[in-house]
């Protein structure tokens, strides 16, 4: 295997600017290897260090047409989206994603990007770089656009009261290194602000969550309070995280669509036109390619996850992600804390 | 008690136009007596018949000021947003949300409007009306903007798949009135689209939909399909639907926030101008006052809740709502479609 070149620091102009190794499965996805490949190339202009993870024969011809090199670490499988996650990390021991997973175990690189199936990458990252000390559930974490850290997304559809705690201190690690804040605050999702609202689980999970160190719990927080961050933090179960994050993504498409409905009228056509910029500006800062992905927290590592149909935009912003998670110490931070706690989750 | 005139129905230019008798808790909501008794006289001028339920020494000043008439029921108590409900109940005989439900129980009026406490509401409404035959739980209804009714909303936090497959149904008949489709198409709430996703919930809950009469069923839809309305119906647990919902409101919220930021500079104070009745336009689409409410479905009689801030046209809104409702017999539509589908629910 090629060896790589590990993370390294370095002092810039008295700032720390440390380049991270971010490994990317380039057969995850909808259009992959074209546009995982490209996405690569642009995070590696960005100054990261990028590794592709994939079929080399596939691979290299995307390179050459690019007139670009970057390191491949060959893998022969791939996991496709009908495949069963579980049955495939097993029987798909050469998959690119389980590759990719054993480079960040190995400590080959720093990070994984992926944008394959969600069950495939949790499970190599579960059974390839396995869980932080203390970890009872890994979870995936998204950005809304509003400002918050959301999660579990869909990795526990069913959750416990001390799951719920957990989430409160991994994204508490999370939101120190992208929000840089020092004592990020955490929400806890439910139907009402007061406490005592909600199900067994979110009565149970707002006691725990209040004892706490490393979280400065809010109390509960609304759908409605999202748009106005209110916290750095959402915690809620995986089922609700995802019908969360899917509802907001649709609502955001349908305002949008109707904006544009509203002024159809050819009476306002010079208005829109001079409203363009303003337009494009905003659809940019709705556009969920430009969030990042979403971080599978709780292993020993830095795993991005985007969605089945990233474009070379997706992963790039990914990547940045990815590294800003490894500069940020957030694995190691999450151990830190995940022990304090010890006792109480 | 004043004799109230019934509901009636007379033919006008060969259509059934039939005239329901509403009742409105004067007493309910952040704005009560003043806008709610406005949002009466309103719903009256509109030609609906309305009886207001409270303190008559506080409703008719009110009356006198507007220089109108309207029936009073009066009622000696009021339900705070800080009693609980179900004790609140018991104890207030004489509450207007209580006097208003009893009045539907004696079919002195067709259905009833309240703002107030919603726990207080559905109390009153499954205690002193009713539940209609068939029925485990009474869900609590409500109109999406894009064009999807969605059940439940947090009258039942927690659900079995029973309840999901009882929800389809009365949404269904809601549907029918409400969009004026003979065969509505009902979709289960779900993380994804194919057939198995979800919780145990979800699972069973599809395969009891599949079977069911009077349902249309579509299967799985996604938080990202409500706002192409993919089905007429959606069904959820009550959790979920008040999470959805609210995160719904907050996003489109936001979204428009954005808009009006990205559009604030001087340069664009022109075309700003210019394209303002579209946009008062698009605000009144997204308008959470203007869709009526939400239908307490499963009780004897039409009960339709409106949020606690409700001014006068959200009540008069939730007037037209409860109507439409009573004319087209969505109690009586959901007795005998659950009727039909005994042995299965």
């Amino acid at each position: 295997m090629w060896h790589l070149q590990r993370a390294r620091s370095r002092r810039t102009s008295g700032r720390l600017d440390t380049v991270a190794t971010i490994a990317i499965d380039a057969m995850g996805g909808d259009n992959a290897p074209l546009e995982i490949v490209h996405g690569g190339i642009d995070a590696s202009k960005r100054g990261h260090n990028i590794v592709l993870v994939g079929d080399r024969a596939r691979l290299e011809p995307i390179l050459e047409r690019a007139q670009e090199d970057l390191p491949i670490v060959h893998a022969t499988e791939t996991i496709g989206m009908s495949d069963d996650p579980a049955i495939a990390i097993r029987e798909k021991r050469d998959a690119s994603i389980s590759v990719a997973a054993r480079l960040v175990k190995s400590g080959e690189v720093d990070g994984l990007v992926s944008a394959g199936s969600t069950g495939a990458v949790m499970a190599a990252a579960t059974f390839m770089i396995g869980r932080l000390p203390g970890v009872s559930r890994p979870a995936i974490a998204s950005y809304l656009p509003s400002g918050s850290v959301v999660l579990d997304m869909g990795a526990n559809l069913t959750c416990r009261a001390t799951d719920l705690a957990q989430f409160a201190v991994m994204g508490a690690a999370l939101a120190r290194a992208h929000y840089g804040v020092d004592q990020p605050t955490v929400g806890l999702l439910n139907i009402g602000s007061e406490a005592g609202k909600g199900r067994v689980l979110e009565r149970e999970a707002y006691a725990l969550l209040e004892s706490l160190p490393h979280v400065d719990f809010v109390g509960n927080v609304e759908g409605t309070d999202l748009a106005a961050a209110r916290s750095n933090v959402v915690v809620c179960d995986g089922y609700t995280g995802n019908i969360l994050l899917k509802t907001a993504e649709g609502v955001s498409k349908m305002v949008m669509r109707w904006v544009v409905e509203a002024v159809s009228e050819p009476e306002y056509a010079e208005a829109v036109v001079t409203l363009t910029p303003a337009m494009l500006g905003l659809r940019d800062r709705l556009n969920p390619e430009r969030h990042g992905g979403a971080h599978l927290l709780g292993v020993k590592g830095v795993v991005v996850i985007t969605h089945g149909s990233s474009t070379r935009l997706s992963i790039t912003h990914a990547v940045d992600t990815a590294v800003e998670a490894v500069v940020g110490k957030v694995p190691e931070m999450i151990a830190a804390d995940l022990a304090d706690s010890r006792g109480l989750l």
